[in-house]
């Protein structure tokens, strides 16, 4: 099939239809060729009760699918109307790792009864180990489905077991090599073992020294080891070194693409992680504390310029720029914190150290301040023939725009140095501040030009 | 192997040292268990020098891949050093992929004198094939070394074949199925392949309906199927549904997180991609344009003011909170804005249609609105015991913010619907034109109320 699936508007009215006419099998024809990522994105938009319809037509091994791939939302709703008893049939066709993270969306109460009703017992133990895995370390995204061999089986040996384990195993990433207390010790390439000659020991064929992460180890620090070394899947140690599970790279480059929007949010100032569809109220309550801070900033300017009010009741033309150099302040800051955090998440960082890093900013500061302070200059002096008043505006908007590189510069660093993440100070913090004391800067060069 | 190498100072030193005075096996004993990217980081930090030294000590295997992993501006260092017999060398050992990338980095001259240097003239054809194509395009990112069987063969045939085309291939993700005129038909999974009987047709276990994009299919395109889908590989056809390619997961995770981060510099008002690591020059010259926007709003907002500049003389009070104002449709924009920007490219927009999001901005903005106006008002009137101005402000804010809003959702959505990119107007445009529209209601509402 030639790309994705493109939902269309039509194509839901016509689904819909079928819903209201009762009429399986058009459903059912109108959604057999689709993936179940493209099934999950018509549930997420049709009426619950529509949803509902659709998702009991499909077939278990479908359905289950179906269920992961729901928006999170869309899911907690349905979960709460379906069964235990029906969510317990989905969960023993899933991933483990799928299932305890949909297990962790319900109440304690329901989680213990769909736990109870799954007719697996070991699907069962591996849902509820995996739940008690902190939210953000490898443990949790961790799946506990994989091909796993002794180093002392010959190839047919493998070929053998592997048949069996395989039933549980949707893709075949790599099969890992244990020893006899289930030590990870390597692995082995489906390649090598299918051109391995019969009777060949797996200890004479497989990989050693391969790279794997601690339960305990951070999402971050798994996601960008995956990325830099170009792993599908890397495999998950216990504190004794016993192979407890995998993680596939799909899991990861949701995380990776998380990580790169959470801090684009945060610089533009949405605190909690929202996204378009989600409703008024979530969406105000992710945006309403930066517009505070943003609202705290602009009083304290307020009182900024109150300090030199008499000041500009003298020479008004001075308030004609308080904007410029707010907004200039403001963007300079946005930009240079906005490279740190950036050099900072795909670890570009650490090898220069804070001084080099300043340093460079300050040349590029002021490059960027001498080129916009000669703008504004002949700008107000050309135009306005108004030379002190260019000379006040340009040299200060020359040291606000230092002034706020450096700032900008350094904030998100020192913050990094203390393990705190630096995409919190992108947005609010450094903006407000910057506007603030860019305006304090221009007020007070004025105040020195014109007395 | 625990975790990520974390290069360090010391290490580096130690490199250097041992660098300086010729040893070596030192050299090569430091480096034996690192990974091709470690190595790759460690060239990418010390002297030009250095780094061919280190370099020419590497096995071919693992000289093509360290060569693989360098960052683009050191690597372009790089081949100048190397002459085109060496690289040549090199882009025998690498993916056709890879060495058609870094083919691109060089002059046009020195591309034929490598090209003709090439050994396997079938690996000399596929890099010349796919610098073909466009830059965005899959068939610029697709590898040509793939495993492939023909639907008629049996098993045993197609393991007999695939050992000899594995030679080329580093991991087998998949193997596609194709027909007497090399038309993709299908794909066989691993797993199925090592469990058939003796004697099975292909055609009787194969996995038809694969989905397959074409090679001018764009990048964008090609990673939200793979991320969707949760693809490790893609294959690639040719007009004529012939398979010529296919595209990995690891290259695309790249790209999702090159256009995620894309977004967050966009929005920073950073018009090039760089790196925190590029020149002072190459900095200065991706965040001037939006200095200079920002500018032209300064001037612009003094225009505004100066239109008001009577009626501020009587009432100076009223500059006081010119920057609150202009801060806060700044924000409001941006929040917007980067909402919109992210909905779309996770495709989650089309769906509401254009007056559905307008509405839900409507209704956040008047939440936002209402809570920020109540603030502000109770503080002037209580604080400043100002009654007119409180009003004055708070009416201002509340009719800035919801126009912000608005403006800071439409925009990005009309772009898109032209087929602009619609993070392009998120920084610079929409934070100058909420900036100067903003300052303008408020002056206008301030001229209302005190006149």
């Amino acid at each position: 099939m030639d790309l994705q699936f493109k939902i269309s508007k039509d194509f839901i009215e016509e689904i819909q239809e079928f819903v209201s006419n009762d009429d399986r099998g058009a459903i059912l024809n109108a959604i057999s060729t689709l993936h179940e990522a493209d099934i999950a994105e018509i549930l997420d938009v049709v009426s619950m009760e529509e949803a509902k319809y659709i998702f009991r037509l499909l077939e278990d091994e479908n359905a289950s699918d179906v269920l992961v791939e729901l928006e999170e939302d869309v899911r907690v709703k349905f979960l709460d109307a379906l069964s235990a008893k029906e969510i317990a049939e989905q969960m023993d066709n899933m991933d483990s790792d799928d299932a305890a993270d949909i297990m962790a969306e319900m109440s304690e109460e329901k989680q213990e009864e769909v736990i109870s009703q799954i007719e697996d017992p070991q699907q069962a133990i591996d849902i509820a180990a995996l739940m008690q895995y902190d939210e953000d370390t490898a443990g949790a995204i961790m799946g506990t489905e994989l091909i796993c061999v002794n180093e002392n089986w010959t190839t047919d040996q493998c070929i053998e077991e592997m048949r069996e384990q395989a039933e549980n195993v949707q893709y075949i990433y790599t099969v890992y090599v244990v020893d006899n207390q289930k030590r990870l010790t390597g692995m082995l390439s489906l390649k090598s073992l299918l051109f391995a000659k019969k009777g060949t020991l797996v200890k004479d064929i497989y990989i050693e020294n391969v790279r794997y992460v601690d339960s305990y180890e951070s999402l971050e620090e798994v996601a960008s080891m995956m990325k830099k070394y170009d792993f599908v899947a890397l495999p998950v140690l216990n504190p004794d070194k016993i192979l407890i599970g995998r993680i596939t790279i799909d899991d990861v480059v949701d995380i990776i693409q998380e990580e790169a929007e959470k801090d684009y949010q945060m610089a533009s100032g949405i605190s909690d992680n929202v996204e378009s569809s989600d409703s008024i109220l979530a969406l105000t309550r992710a945006r309403l504390p930066w517009l505070i801070v943003g609202l705290i900033g602009g009083v304290l300017g307020a009182e900024v310029i109150g300090l030199f009010e008499e000041q500009l009741g003298d020479f008004p033309q001075i308030a004609l720029f308080i904007p410029l150099i707010a907004a200039m302040a403001g963007n300079v800051g946005v930009q240079s914190s906005a490279i740190v955090v950036q050099g900072i998440a795909s670890n570009n960082i650490d090898l220069t150290g804070i001084s080099g890093r300043l340093l460079k900013e300050l040349g590029v500061a002021l490059l960027n301040g001498i080129v916009c302070s000669i703008i504004i200059l002949l700008f107000i002096f050309l135009v306005k023939g108004d030379l002190t008043l260019g000379l006040t505006v340009s040299l200060s908007l020359l040291a606000v725009i230092i002034f706020a590189g450096i700032f900008g510069t350094l904030i998100p660093l020192l913050l990094h140095k203390r393990n705190i993440d630096p995409a919190l100070a992108t947005g609010p913090f450094i903006t407000t501040t910057n506007d603030v004391i860019g305006l304090f800067l221009y007020l007070y060069i004025g105040y020195l030009f014109y007395f």
